[in-house]
């Protein structure tokens, strides 16, 4: 048996009960190490499962697929994923190959930002789309999740945006040299989400566009959601440029249409409580003239 | 500290460590239990647990907060719901009533619907909004929730309906008489869904619309996700309301555009495995003719 097991989002005690007991009696037990990270290491999640484990970063998910999964018709394997192992579309390709050879599946479900985001007070009935910003270089700059949150934002639907994680990347010279040299992790935090989408709004305000998110749109930072020292802020789009969330993983909220008691629970975050209803009226104002 | 512990979706092994550890840390532990319910009742986690439960029911939460919040800035309280804590409206509101008398709070996230539907192998990523389908009644037959799946498929996003729950209801007799004689629950099954949806296919073709949604448009069923004995089936909308999925809890999925992977996962469950690629390329010309 395969078994798929959600790790959650803070650290080796938000494994569920079920989960732990899978993973104390799996015969080898993976770790897929590059969509999220938890608040904690390898090692003290070791220490807390009590088992070693095995990291697979992207490159042994794709190519050694087949090593992973062998034997697990006879004895049982897990694989461990931060989050709900269903974020990320590489495990549905692992999952296939196990079906393909006749080796049984099952998943153990756990938290995932997708809903847990709904701890800021935004009602997860209210998201749109959700979209990804992935870091932008100097010549690479795409603006097609700012159309994504303007869909949602006309339909008055709040956009959770996932932010870019690079790991286990190459520098162009050690690419092309063939070296297996790696560049530290990079996670993108709330300050440069929210720069890069200011930039999409300048550059749209001077094309003529009707703007349907602006500086002064109301947005929410997250920091390490499910952890003890999780953070949460909320204010305008050029507030969240300069807030100091601390540590990755960070995703950012971007504001729809909101319920008197959505705004009770986003004030409880607010980056400057004394003007917080005053931008929201700002807000929805310059939202429901498009 | 008022707490907020998620109790994920299958049984009572499905709580994770740390929240097993806060239920037990508790001086009082309420149950919530009329947004959702688990495949095993309230005595099954009492015995898991090793701590005993108050029935939180939709009256208690909203008119005896105060109760649930009583001497939790010097103790602690636990709040299970079943799920992640944030699905639902009503906690928001619960929150707001604890920051208001200065009482701590703290989220312990798990597995939600929103998410672990991912299990049937559509992308998290491709959903639109979220859908509720009500129980229709002779006379009350709202179709609200069709133009919202017409809108995520016309943009190719794939819908999650969740099906309603009735439970504590009272008939109109005992209503008017005051009894308070509750009727038993009731859980909507993916054939009552769709079959809702076909009456409105229907009603809509009468009415001369162009239909993005027919009889033969991809749906998925899903029941007790993340139970031992959870069931998934996919086909056409015709096909699932006849489909046998078993007790409660189901959900219902209406596909959108999808990717040759998410295909390759569906075919897994498909309702008629000969069938399902022919029906698949009938349901997108017929989806992408709108």
């Amino acid at each position: 048996m395969l078994y798929l097991v959600g790790l959650g989002l803070g650290d080796a005690k938000d494994v569920t009960v079920r989960g732990l007991e899978v993973i104390r009696s799996c015969s080898r037990v993976y770790l897929e190490a590059y969509t999220s990270i938890l608040s904690v290491g390898k090692e003290a999640l070791e220490e807390f499962y009590g088992r070693e484990l095995i990291l697979a970063d992207r490159e042994t998910v794709e190519q050694e697929a087949d090593e992973i999964l062998r034997d697990s018709k006879e004895s049982d394997v897990a694989f461990l994923v931060v989050g709900d192992p269903f974020g990320a579309t590489t495990h549905s390709d692992l999952v296939l190959r196990a079906t393909k050879a006749g080796i049984q599946y099952r998943v153990i479900h756990n938290a995932s930002i997708l809903s847990a985001v709904g701890c800021c007070g935004l009602q997860l009935y209210n998201f749109g789309e959700t979209v990804s910003i992935v870091f932008w270089t100097d010549s690479w700059k795409p603006e097609s999740f700012y159309d994504k949150i303007r869909r949602n934002r006309l339909s008055g639907m709040h956009t959770l945006c996932l932010l870019d994680i690079k790991v286990k990347e190459q520098s162009i010279e050690n690419l092309m040299k063939g070296r297996k040299i790696f560049e530290p992790p990079r996670y993108m935090t709330v300050n440069q989400a929210a720069e890069q989408l200011m930039e999409i709004v300048q550059n749209r305000r001077k094309l003529g566009e009707e703007l349907a998110i602006t500086e002064n749109t109301i947005c929410v930072g997250l920091a390490r959601v499910g952890a003890c020292d999780q953070k949460i802020a909320s204010g305008t789009l050029q507030q969240l440029c300069m807030v100091d969330l601390g540590g990755p993983l960070h995703s950012l909220v971007i504001s729809g249409c909101m319920h008197p008691l959505e705004l009770d629970m986003l004030r409880q975050f607010a980056v400057d409580p004394s003007n917080f209803d005053q931008i929201n009226v700002e807000d929805s104002s310059t939202y429901l003239s498009v």
